[in-house]
């Protein structure tokens, strides 16, 4: 359990104690990365998790390979055995993380208002912004020239990657990553007309994002009009997302790139959404609901379960010729049931 | 009307003095913030816009209630009569804004051209960056870490949030209010093709936004490859919003998240665009348009109205079916035309 | 030939050189700048090249107008003869950009780490961040704000704009343009599950962008999870485009706003993708395909050719009843098939 990210070089037998796996083979072999099966060398690890690339594993060049118990009955090599070998993928890849790790304290030229708190073992990059009574937790790290507005508050190792914006009295738990170009805190788009022209709602609301919360690259994430737009713990949001004023996303919930939900939508535990998706506001998604790729959710969804409404990419000549049926389909509709009453009169 | 933003607490004589409302009730009672009908507390002032939480009227424990008349008069609790009680809470709203206000003048860590010209009034964050001959008018604030190109205009009273972009060449109107991750005065998509290659076409227009408009987080918005990129006064634009070069965006249309608009494109006054939709270039659409979620507008719509095209979430098994029907339309048509043929032969 | 970007004012003649066009008319008159043919003053080259805009030859004001060989002919004004006008405008276009050119060298509020390998004909903007062991190129240019991270690589000539994000172990090639708020290298979205929770997948890959490439404002590349992503050469990608782990764009390919590829899709090469689009993961899009507006791609594509899937707006009362028709679309066609049946056996 001693190894840490930034490995250049391990031993089988170390990863295996670090996996928790059970180890196959020669413990004393060197691992010095991680890689697929078709283009892993000698000295990386692989894993078989697909069973699609199961007849990879007869010509692997791999040092090792991380293995389900089922699959490394009938396998010769070096290997790990874990009941998820996925999920042990995913730890192995921890360790070897390139990302440089920078040292602890407050770099010379980031800018920290007097009043704000820095833990001591947290890293502050160049040319950060932190503005009055900010609170920023034990090993949190942010990057280069991010910006952290008046009283928000970072947890215990969060990641904070160069430019990102957290606006005013935003709260992140601990664990939390944002990646670059995200916002989180910008005004809700709420407007009350006036005649013709439209009159600004001062957004009176914050942001609150819970423990493990994971947050895309120019994914923005609106303050609340009133009350705190929240996402709990363990949500993962991927790039280029929308959550308007007033969501809540319910924990463990993943969201692909480019979905955006709007005002007051509440999203359910364990959900998970595909790309592109839009979500009306003011809606109720419960938990456990899946959403395809590029569909629209006009009404709230009840049930668990899988639901979609985009359509799929046809030639040009099918798909045009659906396009015009498609608007023909009202009148479709009744010629059908003008064909049945008459069959139906002639019988 | 000397009533201010950044209150911590009012009386209800003076709110009601500051929204010229009519005032029911005890004009000393004292006001600290503003919240929904259903969560206000007895130092809190809620409104009712929506006749959906009138309920709430008789169980709410607010200080005070914003009313419409009609609803006023079966009111026994203190309230603040308006005809349009929605903009009345706009307007307290802005009373209570916990945004911080910093003061005015240059931060020792702002970078500004010495040919730059920046009003006293105006406020510059740290890191901001200010290029050659650009004028900053009276009373606007420039956000920690933004960026202004030469030759770029802002005029008062604008709010430039942290981390915003405005290339060169970028006029801005009064009281514009830009927010973190935006981007205004990108390169126009202009290419020319050469044999395979694209050869670019240097974007010679500039950007112009008009008073009192609103740039959501992380929205772009080109500069015209030959002429300007307009928006009018008064449009309000949500977040993650493309304009591409060119377009001309009416007064007081509202656009709504990840909504899209191709080069060239005009759209009318008064419109709202709702989010996720595409426009196609080279269109005009009229004033008074309103476009549904992620519909996709390929023709020029010269009817005032409402558009849309875009499918709602159905349950998998059901959306599954569909779309493959949706692909035998054309033949299913066909069949009908058959069935009808035959019965006129018949009969 | 030795005309150069920033251009006032030059004459014809010197234009046709520069152009390599054959010159007709007076190699005397002065130009200083481009403009359409409908706008264009006396000072001014116009273009034609769309034959929609044919008759505006007549009574434009311009200097002088780029046309095609068989156009000249019949037109008696100053011109420019070249075979393809649009890919002449393109080229004179660059002459008259407007966008200033920094002076080489390092801004001294740079942060630059002592093993960077910054060019002496570099420049490097205010306020920029280098990481160590960065290599930057000649002549190439990195705006204010930007972020460079540990050991990434730019090419000669490249135009990294103001407030842009590149993290680590990136490669950029030669004249690669990245425009504002675009981040090249954020993670790419991988989690295994344990129990409900997600665990983070370490992105060891890096992202690798051919020579000429242009990156739109906004748009995201990720990072590659084991290998890299990779976008080739002459590839150019509008703004608020995102780009998936993995994903691979092949040479010279275009791709219009506001689209998202997942992870480990293969784009072929001299494909046309329009706004909007999304396209699953894991899929083969073949050479030469050219996908419509908003259209979803969720299986690969073998044919070059043109696809597509997105509706076009309706009025609203013409698109409901389409909307319910489509819902019902099963059963419409079973009705359809029974009618079949029935005057079959009747006949």
């Amino acid at each position: 359990m001693a190894l840490q990210p930034g490995l250049t070089s391990t031993s089988l037998g170390e990863l295996a104690t670090y996996l928790q796996a059970e180890l196959r083979g020669d413990a004393k072999v060197q691992v010095c990365g991680l890689a697929t099966l078709a283009t892993a060398t000698a000295e990386q690890l692989a894993f078989l998790a697909n069973p699609k690339y199961a007849s990879q594993l007869e010509t692997t060049a791999a040092a090792a390979v991380i293995l389900a118990p089922d699959v490394a009955a009938d396998f010769s090599g070096n290997c790990l055995v874990l009941d998820n070998p996925y999920l042990g993928f995913a730890r192995a890849s921890r360790l070897f993380d390139r990302r440089p790790r920078p040292e602890p304290g407050i770099h010379p030229t980031a800018v920290v208002d007097p009043s704000a708190s820095v833990d001591a073992t947290a890293s502050i990059g160049p040319n950060v912004v932190i503005a009055a009574d900010v609170r920023i937790g034990a090993g949190t790290e942010v990057g280069a020239g991010s910006t952290i507005g008046a009283r928000s508050v970072l947890g215990a190792d969060c990641l904070i990657h160069p430019r990102v914006s957290i606006a005013y009295d935003v709260h992140l738990g601990d664990r939390v990553r944002v990646h670059s170009g995200a916002v989180i805190g910008s005004d809700g788009f709420g407007f009350a007309r006036d005649g013709a022209q439209w009159i600004k709602i001062a957004q009176l609301g914050g942001v609150r994002i819970g423990d493990d919360a994971d947050v895309g690259a120019c994914t923005t994430i609106d303050r609340g009009a009133l009350d705190d737009t929240i996402i709990e713990e363990g949500v993962i949001l991927d790039n280029q997302i929308q959550i308007a004023h007033n969501v809540r996303v319910g924990a463990y919930t993943a969201i692909a790139a480019c979905t955006g939900i709007a005002g007051s939508t509440r999203i359910g535990r364990n959900c998970t959404i595909a790309g592109g998706v839009g979500i009306s506001g003011h809606l109720e998604i419960c938990d456990g609901v899946h959403l395809g790729g590029m569909c629209m959710v006009t009404r709230s969804i009840k049930e668990p379960g899988a639901y979609g409404s985009a359509l799929s990419a046809m030639p040009m000549d099918q798909y045009l010729k659906s396009a015009v049926r498609i608007r023909q389909l009202d009148g479709l509709a009744k010629q059908v049931r003008k064909l049945e009453r008459k069959l139906e009169k002639d019988s």
